[in-house]
């Protein structure tokens, strides 16, 4: 992707014993602002504090900060440590863990000296198998959008999205809007429904910043305005992300993925999940029963942070502590209610025997 | 109502020739201001910037508003030039035509002389009115929510509520919150899971100040969160106003309201409308294609007002100005999704046969 038409990435690390840098996505969309991670300790801030998120990219900057600890001390005793804090910084997200045992799996065996540089090249590793498979997504997702565009040539293919599921949640390409920049860039008009996503507005931040950068037309809505435009004809898609999804396919996103789900039912309008295969956990069938749901701090639902008047980013306090919060951050759409996933591998049906056939393919 | 322990209604007029006093909603929570009318401008104004907002207490400022204008110029001219004024302020609310005409129809065959008096007296009235029929949903609606608090007698009865339809949408008690007051007085556990409403924040603001006020346990949760919660059993019933029902039983209320019908329904969840029988528009009854849907300032979803750390009420932008943003500010119910409606006269199912039984008895 590029950012102000220069290419960039939203994780890399240019030198050997030098720090990863990072976009800091809490600074967007008012700041680009590089973070760099030197230490374990900045590794799991980076997560737990969302400068990073989205699962592909969650599991990346794990396998890169794994990497830092082992520079820093490569015992066994610190690799356990580093593990532990680093699966112990976001409790949804399947890719995390997927990424700590990929880098654990290749330097545990291997001498210390060698285990940080091990686990760079791999971390990189990840990242670049990142890049080709979320195009590959991309590539999955376009005859979709070719059709879609077939049924009414007149107009762009509407498609509403919730969070961010593009670039920025990834290391590039995105897994819900790779589709949309491959149509976008095979000359398919495609507008996007931007859903806001409280309560930290990942839509109204980053997916708008990074379909505005890669030129694709866009409309940021509340996160109530869905129902409405679907009912009005406006969406002829719906395109989301997943942040975990079972073996028999229902799929844990956002909170507020559900509510669309059950809208584009009402609607038959089609709901597809685009999504790389390493998010799907294959030890779980049931997502409503077995996947845990993160409760996240209150603050986030009774503060908001913008620019001021005067340019400063400032925190304001939307009410008070004497009104009591929840904020659950995800969601479950059962498997019955999606269309179909998108992945690397080509389209599935969200049912345990099409995912197995998938899984043979892994 | 009380305010701090004071009884309290949303708008009220002290003395003749004096000026109309109301709270000035956009202050809330941060702040209990009083704002007062001297003139037909500033009584359009106060509807137009939602400094009063819900059906109700829309209608019950726009007939104080009339009487201001008669006040200063009791001429059939300033007459006529009033009542479209302040018609045009909000397209959507029925009340809005519904409390003018009423006044209108009184005023415009009486001496100019005694205008403004018999206006004033029946703005007054329309108040009163407004705060009987508030009281009597309450009463309507007490018994649903004592059959639901027997079907799970060991924890509290848990409503979700959309917006805010309570005392300060109308001139008291409100009309979705009626019931939960009554509820509440009558010691039945209720616990509110209040939306936030973007883009105005109506649920965290208002809702969640008056629940409070009142003693009534509740818990802000981000309008995303609802299927959710739902979903894990955690709602027993979604309570909501309306700003205009069609004679079949579409509700047109605050956008997002159709989402939660839509998940009510998937899990089988009572859906009650509570309204006045004035917000009924008898003309129509297809409410998708009949009725207007407002279409408000993007500046509201870009834009978010709150108190900073100094504890100044500061307006921050959530984003640029480069990403385009589509307002609508109400969505349509349709009466399929409705399992009742709770007005004045008692409960009745949204069709155009139970309405009809209504409308004869008005």
């Amino acid at each position: 992707m590029r950012i102000d038409n220069l290419p960039m990435r939203t994780i890399w690390h240019e030198e050997a014993g030098g720090p990863v840098t990072l976009i800091d996505q809490t600074a967007l969309p008012h700041r680009l602002v590089l973070h760099k991670l030197h230490t374990l300790e900045e590794s799991c801030e980076a997560i737990r504090t969302m400068r990073v998120r989205g699962a592909p990219l969650i599991g990346a900057t794990a396998a890169h900060g794994l990497a830092i600890a082992l520079a820093a001390d490569s015992s066994d005793d610190h690799l356990n440590q580093a593990y532990t804090d680093l699966l112990a910084t976001r409790p949804t997200a399947v890719n995390l863990r997927w990424a700590l045992d990929r880098v654990v799996s290749l330097v545990r065996p291997a001498a210390k000296a060698e285990r940080a540089a091990i686990a760079f090249r791999e971390a990189i590793q990840i990242c670049d198998d990142d890049v080709r498979i979320c195009e590959a997504i991309g590539e999955t997702g376009l005859p979709l959008l070719r059709t879609l565009q077939g049924k009414n040539p007149e107009r762009p293919v509407q498609v509403l999205t919730h969070c961010n599921a593009g670039w920025l949640a990834t290391v590039d390409w995105g897994t819900a809007l790779a589709p949309i920049y491959k149509a976008h860039d095979a000359g398919i008009p495609v507008h996007v429904w931007v859903d806001e996503t409280r309560p930290r507005n990942q839509g109204a931040s980053l997916t708008a910043f990074e379909l505005r950068q890669h030129g694709v037309p866009h409309t940021v809505v509340v996160d109530n305005a869905g129902g409405h435009l679907m009912q009005r004809g406006k969406v002829d898609a719906v395109i989301v992300g997943s942040d975990r999804t079972t073996a028999g396919g229902d799929v844990c996103n956002k909170i507020g993925t559900y509510l669309k789900a059950l809208a584009a039912q009402a609607h038959k309008i089609p709901f597809y999940v685009a999504l790389p295969s390493s998010t799907i956990d294959w030890e779980i069938r049931d997502g409503i029963a077995d996947i845990p749901i993160e409760d996240r701090d209150p603050r986030e639902v009774r503060e908001m942070e913008g620019e001021s008047c005067d340019g400063q980013i400032t925190r304001i306090t939307l009410f008070g502590e004497d009104t009591p919060v929840a904020n659950p951050a995800f969601d479950v759409t059962p498997a019955s209610l999606v269309t179909s996933l998108i992945t690397e591998h080509g389209i599935f049906e969200p049912n345990v025997s099409d995912l197995t056939r998938l899984a043979k393919m892994l």
